[in-house]
């Protein structure tokens, strides 16, 4: 790695924010590196101590209960600013994450649009207004024994949450990610832990959404952004007595780590955290027999997308031992050996990344398809290709462990039972995908319950990266995919990992929020006695 | 305790119930007692071992996927056979109930109609179908710079469920109670745990779930009802690889072992303990100086209950001090002592409520009211009065903590601001209480949003004992009331803890799941492209 620092992105200057103030660390420092050459980049950043960290949970818990006072409409306001500051200055940030990720530059510009979008879409979901969850039960007088009380419910924020940023997606999982645009349409005030691998895309992207709290009229307190020593000071905001709630996207260790200090708390919070997938694709025979050599090319552009390094890649691939399947490892071997070395996120991942290949290659029940040579870079990644019978992947639980990168083992199963059983040995996954044609209906039919009792979304004829934001998506999935396999990270039910009912009984009509007034002052869909209703 | 045996209920014979069988423990021997005499009830109990416990947690899991695959219609046919069963034995589950629990036999006839009620509305909620949660956003076959796929979501059960009865209300939170209903609603197989203080109780009510398994046609795995040691074969069930969720109501310590369980296993499951509150009742001056006394003789009556043996029962009244609040002190006193002992529900709570007295009147902070003599009949409580000031109550962590029976505390604050001090540092609670005349609505608006914060349920001019079962209550609240804030013991959204959402990308639409299929066959309120509707 040169130690040669490059010129700092315009705008790049170091700091943090804490509750609407630019602020510098005070502990350690350090630089982010472009992996693509090892060059550290400029400016200098500081961590924060834990005096900053804990200033900026004590400033989120001061701006709450303003932040949730305050009319729905000014939080979807909220918003729809931080997207279009973050539109404002989206080429810089694209820029700047290109430099600090290695990430391709139009796949930046992409996520630049995603992670405005979600801003907007939140806004969207607070004004059309179901995640109230408001429900009316009238009373009945003259009920023997007694009167039945008036019972109303909805929904209210659980209080400030930290979220970690991811290091691989550094726009749409970092500052301003899904986590932090779900929390705060919640009406959580946000204490972002930046991910140290992209601190001057943080700044950036920090900058924008402290830009559009100060134009939203709102308490400053809802946004704080920090740069924190993970293991120490990380955990420190997790045990902090005013974070009510945790979001995370990484890698399992560190997820379970935040999960075992929330746990450890004298009030203990939830974590969401969402953390690794091997995203199991399942090719059946007809389908295979359809289109073997163009599903091989396929599946290996999903495969090396952001040089594997997506939450979603498809990890493990399983068909029937035959031709058709020959066929398509032949096809998915050539693509992978001719496929370009790439830079990983961070010398650590491509680290990592490099012994997971090891392991999987040296694996007596493995054998290579293909493992293209070109590691002679530091910290760059090769795709790589291995593949075994269901018979060894049944047996050996090592072989269903994430490598996190461009990485797969194709599983040959028997039959179409053992293609079953696999499906069944699997521990729980973000996704798990189908290729299927018509005549596979039965065996697709017969996996279907089994993968909606695996993972967190199910697709058919595609391949598992990219994940729409939409209403009803769901990124998530049982452990170890998440921590909490009832949420999702993306896609507007993420609002619910924040929010918890309250019922009111017998609460005089001009007390109540109006979620629940009688006059439906908000004009919601709520149910009424047992039924929908906008009365 | 004399150790003479009575005569066993009709149809009890020591039986628990495995997948529709009638088996007999292999375990340590036990008997119920009844609390009023201390006698001991034949026939005798055995508990059961280790094997008994998992065959029980595997032949729910064995039942789990035809379960789920049946047509709702069938699961809401079992909740209304299951109703109809117990509405058949309700006088003998009633009476048995009544020697095992010593509660009155009216208040337990009341809970029999409660525990079929229960049953008959989460499958009116079943009907109802917005449990599914389904979303569909389609395609955008003509999106840039890629065609947008179909996602459609919709929620599934997550597995079989462990059920730990309650000793509190032998039938509304034990063998058939709220968690037993809504995780069956759910489409999740249950193994309950039933509680040793009503195994006669628990053997009627388990004999006719079982009944009603067997003429519902589904698999006799989604019912069995075990003995089980707690602290050993008990903590097994939950750590029983077939078990994907716990259901508990009881004690702090006993939940929180059970969460620390779950969290130990190698895949973690969430735990819905309700564990313990004190149920905070607010006073405000104007409505106090209108009634002092009729809230005085009114509170006591919800204080002594089931000899305070209620989740909801009021443990800590906080007022301004002055001469109303004496008044309401002096006819709350009068009742206290006039009150009679009562037996309670074994003799550990008895011991244990005892000793919480004697904590409290001992405390150098607290003065006591009214603390009548007739303790000298073991396992009998009598009610307790005592007072303290908002200085000291604030000063000492310790008064805050429940003492489980008809015991409570009088906070005497100093002026409105202090009242609202006491409000915020309470901790998670099931209720709070409000009781106010319209002269206290801005005191009551300052005190609304902090109770939001600390409660489940907020109710106004009544008592929190009694929780009505409709489709908007909240039974629960943030820890330590609960062990997950985010959920309800009671009401049809308790349905929700047991559902996971799982998204479908692309999936053909005959192998869709009726509740997202395109023709909405079920004909649920659907989210469709971000808009409720039915088409």
């Amino acid at each position: 790695m040169t130690a040669e620092a490059q010129t700092a992105s315009p705008g790049v200057v170091g700091a943090m924010y804490l509750a609407g103030e630019a602020v510098f660390g005070d502990a350690g420092s350090f630089r982010a590196v472009d992996p693509s050459d090892g060059a550290a980049l400029d400016p200098a950043y500081r961590f924060a101590a834990s005096g900053l960290v804990a200033r900026a949970a004590e400033l989120a818990e001061a701006a709450f209960e303003p932040f949730r006072a305050a009319p729905v409409e000014q939080r979807a306001r909220l918003l729809e600013l931080a997207a279009d500051e973050i539109d404002a200055v989206g080429d810089a940030a694209a820029e700047r994450a290109h430099h600090e990720t290695g990430l391709p530059l139009p796949r930046l510009t992409g996520e630049v649009a995603r992670t405005s979008g979600q801003l907007r879409l939140f806004a969207t979901a607070l004004r059309e207004g179901s995640w109230n969850g408001a429900r009316i039960d009238h009373a009945l007088p003259d009920r023997k024994p007694a009167r039945r009380p008036d019972v109303r419910q909805r929904r209210v924020p659980v209080g400030p949450v930290a979220v970690f940023a991811a290091s691989n997606f550094p726009l749409a999982f970092s500052v301003a990610g899904g986590d932090t645009a779900s929390a705060l349409a919640a009406g959580c005030p946000v204490v972002v832990k930046a991910h140290e691998a992209h601190p001057g895309t943080s700044e950036i992207v920090g900058a924008a959404v402290t830009r559009a709290v100060a134009a939203s009229g709102l308490p400053a307190g809802v946004f704080s952004m920090v740069y924190a020593d993970g293991p120490t000071v990380g955990i420190e905001l997790v045990t902090h007595p005013a974070i009510a709630a945790v979001a995370f996207t990484g890698s399992r260790r560190v997820g379970l780590a935040l999960v075992a200090a929330a746990a450890a708390r004298a009030v203990p919070i939830p974590v969401y955290a969402e953390m690794s997938a091997v995203n199991p694709v399942f090719l059946l025979p007809g389908r295979l027999a359809e289109a073997a050599a163009d599903l091989g090319a396929a599946f290996v552009g999903s495969l090396t997308l952001g040089a594997g390094q997506f939450c979603t890649n498809p990890g493990i691939i399983i068909g029937l031992d035959g031709p058709d399947l020959d066929r398509f490892t032949e096809a998915a071997g050539g693509a992978v050996a001719a496929s370009s070395p790439a830079p990983m996120l961070t010398s650590r991942i491509a680290a990592s990344y490099a012994d997971g290949v090891a392991r999987l290659t040296a694996h007596p029940g493995t054998e290579v398809i293909a493992r293209p040579d070109g590691a002679d870079r530091a910290g760059w990644g090769c795709a790589a290709l291995v593949t075994t019978t269901a018979d060894e992947f049944l047996a050996a639980r090592e072989l269903h462990d994430e490598v996190f990168g461009a990485t797969s083992i194709i599983v040959r199963a028997g039959d179409r039972g053992q293609l079953v059983d696999v499906a069944r040995a699997l521990e729980g996954q973000l996704t798990a995908t189908v290729h299927a044609a018509s005549e596979d209906a039965p065996l697709a039919a017969e996996l279907l319950p089994v993968l909606e009792g695996k993972a967190g979304r199910i697709l058919f004829n595609g391949w598992p990266t990219g994940v729409e934001v939409v209403p009803a998506m769901v990124h998530g999935g049982p452990y170890p995919a998440t921590s909490d396999g009832r949420s999702t990270s993306v896609g507007t039910l993420a609002m619910d990992r924040f929010l918890r009912p309250v019922a009111y009984q017998d609460v005089p009509d001009d007390l109540l929020p109006s979620a629940v007034r009688e006059a439906n002052p908000d004009g919601l869909l709520r149910m009424v006695d047992g039924a929908y209703s906008r009365d």
